[in-house]
């Protein structure tokens, strides 16, 4: 049955390729040994574990001894900013970010404050984009991080990341940048857009879940999150998780390869959408910038309803989509996000996103055309709001 | 050609559960879905990792929501050294464990160190047995945590664990277990055992490499390691590893239903080996306890010759061993293992580790029996040391 879903929820994960898929099955099933052992069997998955992080620093124009295997970008986050605050106190004790990061980025520095790291959030526009002259105005000689997402995982605005890196680099602060919504999706080269340190997973690529990386600049200091073995050069222990880093190789060769055909392809099928919905549906509104967003990113506010009963109702019908942070769905009513975009609290419960992704079809789209504007507008009539 | 090796390195890796594999097939490619997703898809997986948790639960006798997933045994280790430190901070600042520890525990215990904890690091005797007593002396009114492994991962010597924690328990002081070695291996219930907390991963019990977990009983308090998103009830934030949870389950009502046999087996390979072995080869050392020992572990010192080369010499003949620590392998030559058991030097060089597991047969012992004096003899001849 699952094999007709319309999956319209690519921002919160995505299909496995089935060409990932088949790299992985020899490391599950034969080639099964330890990379730290000494044995032909040990050796074998050594050799993929470096042949994988080749592809993936090629990925986003890396070196190879740059990248670091984690095993979510949560985990990426949390060592990029413990790790390098931490790596870098002698010098300060001050970090910049803004208001619409991830909570694997905003709860760990609530944490750190409690330890006495002092912490500026920065505000965004209407649009969610960072202002680089509020970088400029908030980094001081204490401040030895700035991290700001590349694109917003909700609401798909991409930052303007060379004006922001610029002002860091200038100022000789090391720049992080949570890169999970972007890296196998837009062109990422690094040095280009001046990161020093970047996060990113392969489950937002069609590769596997549970495997992420950090890229860390050659020279840029870290303090290692997990202590123990020696791996991964000894900035993170911890046997490595063979398959999932092979098809992680493998997801960001076919990513590279095909990024420019997908973009043009999932682009496309966004407008169609949105350009479907805004002809047969009264009182909706885009979230993020009109054209500076995700590929694939449509976030939509209709007025006098619940996002939730959406996204229920689109499911009756085979459709898969999000309200929004899937991370923070069990916990939260509302977005921070959309608060920080000055979504009045109303409009913003009656969010939802299609994240669509390369697997998606036209016909898929048309089928989702078709089926909106009925429920929009059987909640509406049920709703006390409306009338 | 792999297909062809002998495998007695199940210390480090095992093979997975073709079982256990197809379980995760489904998950892999159809069932893609973000737990934390409202949509079906999205549902399906929240349940399987519920369905994993109560298998993965059940192996050690603990209750569902007493399970945390986390990616690998280091997280689990170092989670609990630092979260069970931090949540119990106002208590005391004092921990106490052992000097055969997994570097997952002594790496991270050596950095809180530093940041003004007290560590007592407890002897081992030539067994590579902890004293009870020599715990009951350590622990003081500032012990907030004693982490005692249950068994040793490269000597296989098992702990008198009621001992050990009854003392502790008696005192008040929460006692945690690196149990990687002895979960779905041999009998493990938590209470019966008096553990608070243990460590324990699925790759060492024939599931996937890339996940673990960490059973913390109710009512103990941890600060989390990874914060972010709300998963695993706010305690480990992240993307949930879905296939790999699914196969943790598997392989742990695997492992639960078959441990008897497994043992039995296991054992019975084991010490058909230990016997071929000291029957052709003279001045042959076991180490760790005669009988209080892992079942597949045989870990035995050569006189005269390198270990790494035997393993080399055995890796020609398709026969795939350790050197004893896996983990270590990249960065040091001898083991701390060896050391704390006093294992002179120069004998500790000549070790290896043969570690069987369910997979190994009768024939496999029988080929190494055959092939090992050949290659003992070979390198003796070669040895300055010996003649």
């Amino acid at each position: 049955m699952e094999k007709n879903i319309i999956f319209f929820d690519n921002a919160s994960t995505t299909k496995l390729d089935e060409r990932v898929f088949k790299s992985m099955v020899d490391f599950l099933q034969e080639n099964y040994g330890n990379p730290s052992s000494m044995h032909d069997l040990g050796q074998k998955a050594s050799e993929a574990i470096e042949n994988a992080r080749n592809d993936v620093a090629n990925l986003i124009d890396a070196k190879e001894d740059e990248i670091y295997f984690t095993s979510c970008a949560t985990e990426s986050n949390n060592m990029a900013l413990w790790g390098i605050a931490r790596a870098y106190k002698e010098k300060g004790n001050h970090i910049v970010t803004s208001s619409i990061e991830h909570y694997s980025i905003l709860n760990p520095l609530k944490e750190m404050q409690k330890e006495g790291w002092e912490i500026t959030i920065l505000p965004v526009d209407n649009n969610g984009f960072v202002d680089p002259n509020d970088v400029k105005k908030a980094i001081n000689k204490k401040t030895v991080l700035v991290s700001i997402m590349h694109a917003n995982n909700e609401i798909g605005t991409i930052q303007k990341i060379n004006e922001i890196s610029k002002i860091v680099k200038e100022a000789g602060i090391i720049f992080h940048s949570d890169c999970v919504g972007t890296a196998g999706i837009i062109p990422l080269n690094v040095d280009e857009l001046g990161f020093d340190c970047i996060s990113f997973s392969a489950q937002q690529m069609y590769g596997p879940k549970g495997i992420a990386a950090l890229y860390l600049k050659k020279g840029v200091k870290i303090k290692p999150l997990l202590l123990g073995g020696v791996q991964e050069r000894g900035r993170r222990a911890g046997t490595e998780n063979v398959p999932a880093i092979v098809g992680f190789g493998v997801a960001s060769k076919i990513a590279k390869e095909e990024m420019a055909a997908n973009v043009k392809k999932v682009t496309n099928l966004r407008d169609k959408l949105f350009n479907g919905i805004i002809e047969k549906i009264e009182k909706v509104k885009l979230n993020g910038h009109a054209s500076q967003r995700l590929p694939g990113n449509l976030h939509l506010s209709f007025e006098y309803i619940e996002g939730e009963s959406i996204i229920l109702l689109l499911n009756n019908e085979g459709i898969a989509a999000s309200s929004g942070s899937s991370c923070a769905s069990h916990a939260l009513k509302s977005s921070h996000v959309l608060s920080a975009i000055n979504v009045p609290p109303a409009l913003a419960n009656g969010s939802i996103l299609f994240s669509l992704g390369k697997f998606n079809t036209q016909e898929e789209v048309e089928k989702v055309i078709n089926v909106l504007p009925k429920i929009v507008e059987k909640l509406r009539k049920m709703s006390p709001l409306c009338n």
